[in-house]
């Protein structure tokens, strides 16, 4: 685990290549065992909570095979993750052998590994024989024989490429998979002699196990969890607490009823997300201090920003340590609640992890569990909004990291998807909420109809169909890509005719039995205007009339202004965006915020910024959707994006917004653009592909490498293609 | 364990009302779980061999749900297998708690249990309030929050009625199933010199564990297993072997590498089947005896026969002892090879059953097994007949059983089975092997073709839409009883048109490309008589050109004869049956067996009798096929069968097929049917249900109880509704 940060990168650069040998799975089983130990990980109050919707499994039995051609008798070394059995050309071997000579010639190698309880799993190390993801992989075999002992030729298995992460040790089995770990103190603590308990302060939102250093006596110590002191200190309302009872030479652990010796210091199994921490001993027991034990991903810091203004300076930074609470086995929504893996809060972890850890195997492994097993019986986390995000999400990953491989493991899951979504259209061809179809949109503060074809859904299930159509063309389906480009023609040519309100200039809410509704909010209008919807008339109109019309209704969950102000930068409404993000998110941290949350209502007050869910501390305190300056920052302030898959070209289009200098780091695949920006000097730096460097500047610049061409009025353009640093000198038009 | 007997009759009498409390889990989940750890214990010379076809598991989360109105306050006792949560009218319960008390009023109580190893299962006892077949299960509860806290109303959460058995007692949880042991000894040793090895003979066929008794020294001690002495004693070629390492005070199992502590004798973890075992230490090591623990189902023989034949007499005990070795967790194939579950032979082991143990858990247990879980991705274990067989094990378990509760429960999985099948159809309807599909029909000694459309596959197909006709009316589904009624006339008024071959006077074997086959076999024709699709003159035309044809290829299975036989023995041909069974499955014993066999061709000889698939003990010498004079006997010479589901209605209609007299009891769901005739008299009693005796007698019969009646030409009629012993006087027409 010490390597990981290096191995991510690596695996992240190679794609498929990873290293000469690693532990290899069936494609996406361990993301949904990991998933199901990682969500089932939430507790309230002390009650195991698990996500409601279905909870996949891996395959039991998988098969691995691979074809060989040794041009000389090679030894190799075999470890599995379950009852395994090897054969080499059809004929079975004694027992689970550990080591296995294999003669010189051509030979198919197969392993069949049998575990209920985590994934079947293999190891194999031999001078050129190794796992590796080139390994095929079935569950279903189909290796009949006939009566003459004939293998069928007609059994038709269908075979995957074997699964990998980065377990390249063999002693370091998948299912012994954990977080780095690290012990830290808490800054503060507070004696509260009405019950003889001590509030600690660990000095901002953290994640990981108390410990109970010295316990003394028999009796139950009571932890009761709080992202604010209020919270810590509210027995009866705060949302995760735990009871320890010390009992002679024996701890248990009430929630989960686990025992232990009594060793002295105690460091609890379960892991909460806190900053206060009140621990009430009862009667009897007592214990010397406290501490914790710091639980997170070893993931590396590779995006980087700091500009003129403090306070967006640590707006980026708390954002960024937002997303990396949240970064987990997982992209998580909170660390506190709900501790699961959302599909709507992920495809935004995913835009930030672009310009921050530029870490593709989480994005991966979170698609996949997101995904899990077919038959579809329900929307992802039974959210139509969140299934059509999830097709979305990967048209990202594509774009940014520019890896086919991954396209073709997880389109067969596409397709299947796709074919539940289809079967629930309307004879419109348009998405309503069937029964159990949670039509989510976000948690607004108006009214807001779920019923009927609403344009919102619309918009994300036409960028869908597109995403299948892009997709179907890499793997090679043109049937697919045939069927989806219609699709998605069909519906994006319906999307005017039906939602657009010609005295508004708007698209409106939705369409319910029959009728168009009189709502406009900005939901569908901001999504039409990211993907590129309307013609340049209409996207101003809808700015004038929508996006900056005070008159619809404020979003006001950080979710929801990631795409609003995406769409506003994406205008070119920097100066705005920047002002809007030191209101909200700069009031947050006035709030005394240490990681972004759930939702933020600026009319609130006091400890009405801890209620949600009609509980007076439902609402999460670090949520990865309220990271997205990250995003925005990157983006459209130093304004990085790839043109070509992977950035193999790429634009940066830097907008000070106001700043008088920023500069600032954006990860690509296998290196970085590093960046410098004030009012009369660039300075760039991109260490893979090529692309253009935008700059609107009131002369013509001049550059130290290449030609700067005039693109328009006080526009202008320069091609790079060098991995230099690069300096140009221009006038900012500010 | 101890009173699993008593217990499955009780199960079986009174189907859903089961006891007062029993541990649940979600229907079918437990015997998928069951069935793997079944399956996977095959092994093929110490190598582990698992079945070839998809291995499912069960949900990995389920929660338990049930409505209470409660007069007075109740404590219930809560356990369960997995880590689980307590919600009382939607609040959790801090922790995992064993014990909880529910106030009187109308309550909603959910238990939410996770287990990735074993099925999440819980057993609560109370006054009232008991886990029992009537508690809600669902694997995707979907009961989503809104903003303001507050459920979804519209989640259109699936429930189905939890699964259960007989684990009556709290602290025998499900996981912990195992077949009853007991200690057994051989009948004979021989030493064999050449290599200081032993060989032992256990008198009979047998399944379980060697016990190596008082082992000295270092070193391997080799186990060959055999059906046959020369199996044993062929080192490279006996099917399976063990191999134990005992090194001081450490044994290893070489094939499993599972090591344990040497203290003293060493009983094998390894159940194998076996009459003879050779056991071979190699230098340095040594034991003083072997012995055997007998692993069997505690199953009741409630059926039982006796007649003036002492051949036929052994033919029932042998096929009784072989259908008690194969009826285990579920019904399997043979004991030795494969140890699976095969839908062909679980509908035979289905029939036998009715008129052996009458054990419907058993059959319903294999019937979960065998459809697994969603999707349908293959035929069942990949065979398109066994597809087939699979929903007419349902229709007989209807007939014999009357149990509507598990048609309900297996509904929806008939539905989705059949959408597979209806799905892999060519234009003219009718089934075909597509890629993936194994057309197996039988292991024929003569060339078949297994392209195009099979008579005998439509045959099968045209039952199972039948079949889903009736259990859509038992289930209440109208729309469907009409789709497949229709479908099932539509094929069955197809087959003539299609196979029959009015020269040869019988349904040929396939049509290919277009051509109607010149092949005349027995396979479709026999099913056809059995299934009452040819009209009385066809299937008297039929009985002459192909049955009786000696032209027509020989069937050489035991498999394919329990069909033959039946399609002769409903022609009324007892006494040919009889001589034929004589012939057969006295061939079988003439040749030693001790259980019947996978295949018996009388032709072979010496250790001819014990190759296939290419191996020369590649044949099972104790398959559950093998039994079917259980059946034929039962039903056509007691001929005792159920007119109506559940034996409400019965018809026994003796035939001494040429015996001076026989004796017999056929099970019921709740009772028996007991019966003694020779050519003078009949003595019957049934203690449930009424029905008919019809006797063939040259003269008008007299009876105690009742008028017969005359039906025909030397035909009468008894009909009977009491459960007194009914003595009839008769002439027999011999």
């Amino acid at each position: 685990m010490k390597k990981r940060v290096s191995t991510l990168l690596a695996a992240a650069a190679f794609g498929l290549a990873a290293s000469a040998q690693t532990w290899i799975w069936y494609p996406g089983d361990y993301e949904i065992w990991l998933g199901n130990r990682m969500n089932n990980n939430r507790t309230e109050r002390g009650a195991f909570f698990p996500p409601f919707w279905k909870t996949d499994s891996h395959f039991v039995t998988v098969e691995f095979s691979k074809d060989l051609d040794l041009s000389e008798a090679e030894e190799i070394v075999i470890k599995a993750e379950g009852k395994y059995n090897v054969k080499l050309d059809g004929k079975l071997q004694f027992g689970q052998p550990s080591t296995f000579l294999i003669p010189a010639g051509k030979h198919k190698l197969n392993i069949k590994v049998w575990n209920q309880s985590t994934p079947p799993a293999i190891y194999v190390k031999g001078k050129t024989v190794n796992s590796d993801p080139t390994w095929k992989v079935t569950n279903e075999d189909k290796e009949w024989i006939d009566e003459s002992g004939k293998a069928s030729d007609t059994s038709a298995t269908v075979y995957a490429l074997a699964g990998y992460w980065d377990f390249d040790d063999m002693n370091n089995p998948p299912s012994a998979y954990s977080l780095n770990l690290e012990p830290k103190n808490y800054v503060a603590v507070e004696q509260k002699t009405a019950d003889g308990g001590r509030l600690y302060d660990f000095g901002k939102e953290t994640f990981g196990r108390i410990v109970l250093k010295q316990p003394v006596g028999d009796g139950v110590v009571n932890i009761y969890y709080g992202e604010s002191p209020e919270e810590a200190l509210d027995l009866e309302h705060c949302e995760t607490l735990d009871k320890i009872l010390f009992d002679g030479d024996k701890v248990t652990d009430l929630a989960t009823n686990a025992v232990r010796k009594n060793e002295g210091d105690y460091t609890l199994d379960n892991t909460k997300a806190f900053r206060y921490v009140y621990v009430a001993p009862e009667a009897g027991v007592n214990f010397g201090d406290a501490a914790m034990l710091y639980e997170y991903a070893p993931v590396e810091y590779r995006g980087k920003f700091k500009c003129s203004d403090p306070e967006l300076n640590k707006i980026w930074d708390v954002g960024a340590y937002t997303m990396h609470l949240t970064t987990r086995e997982f992209f998580i929504d909170g660390i506190k609640r709900d501790r699961w893996v959302w599909s709507g809060d992920a495809v935004q972890s995913y835009l930030m992890n672009y310009y921050l850890f530029f870490d593709s195997p989480t994005v991966k492994r979170t698609t996949r569990l997101l995904r899990g097993k077919d038959p579809v019986t329900a929307h992802i986390n039974t959210i139509m909004d969140y299934t059509l995000y999830w097709f979305n999400g990967i048209y990202d990953y594509y774009l940014y990291t520019g890896d086919k491989e991954f396209v073709k493991e997880i389109y067969p899951k596409m397709q299947s998807l796709m074919d539940y979504v289809l079967g629930r259209t309307n004879k419109d061809g348009m998405l309503e909420g069937m029964t159990g179809d949670w039509v989510f949109v976000d948690w607004a503060d108006f009214p807001m109809s779920k019923q009927g074809a609403l344009s919102f859904e619309q918009v994300l299930f036409c960028k869908s169909l597109e995403t299948m159509k892009l997709c179907a063309d890499i793997v090679g389906d043109s049937a697919d890509a045939v069927k989806y480009g219609r699709l998605a023609k069909e519906l994006r040519d319906k999307l005017l005719p039906t939602f657009w309100d010609e005295e508004r200039q708007a698209l409106v809410h939705n369409v319910e039995n029959g009728k168009k509704s009189e709502q406009v909010n900005k939901f569908a209008n901001m999504f039409a205007i990211n993907y590129g919807y309307f013609n340049e008339p209409t996207t101003k109109s809808v700015m004038e009339n929508v996006m900056l019309n005070p008159e619809v209704p404020a979003i006001t969950t950080p979710y929801m202004r990631f795409y609003e102000l995406e769409s506003l930068c994406d205008q070119g409404l920097q100066k705005q965006v920047l002002k809007e993000m030191k209101d909200y998110w700069g009031g947050m941290l006035r709030e005394g915020a240490t990681s972004f949350w759930e939702k933020y209502n600026p009319s609130d007050s006091g400890t009405q910024h801890l209620a949600m869910y009609g509980r007076p501390f439902g609402k999460s305190l670090c949520h990865a959707w309220g990271a997205s300056p990250i995003y925005l920052i990157g983006k459209y302030y130093l304004g990085v994006k790839p043109l070509e898959p992977g950035y193999k070209e790429f634009s940066i289009t830097p907008d000070l917004g106001g700043l008088k200098w920023m500069e600032g780091t954006v990860p690509t695949p296998n290196g970085e653009i590093t960046l410098y920006v004030n009012d009369k000097e660039i300075k760039v730096k991109a260490t893979e592909g090529k692309g253009y460097i935008n700059i609107k500047s009131k002369s013509q610049p001049k550059s130290d490498y290449g030609t700067v061409e005039k693109t328009g009025d006080k526009s202008y353009r320069l091609y790079i293609d060098t991995d230099k640093e690069i300096t140009i000198k221009y006038k900012e038009i500010g």
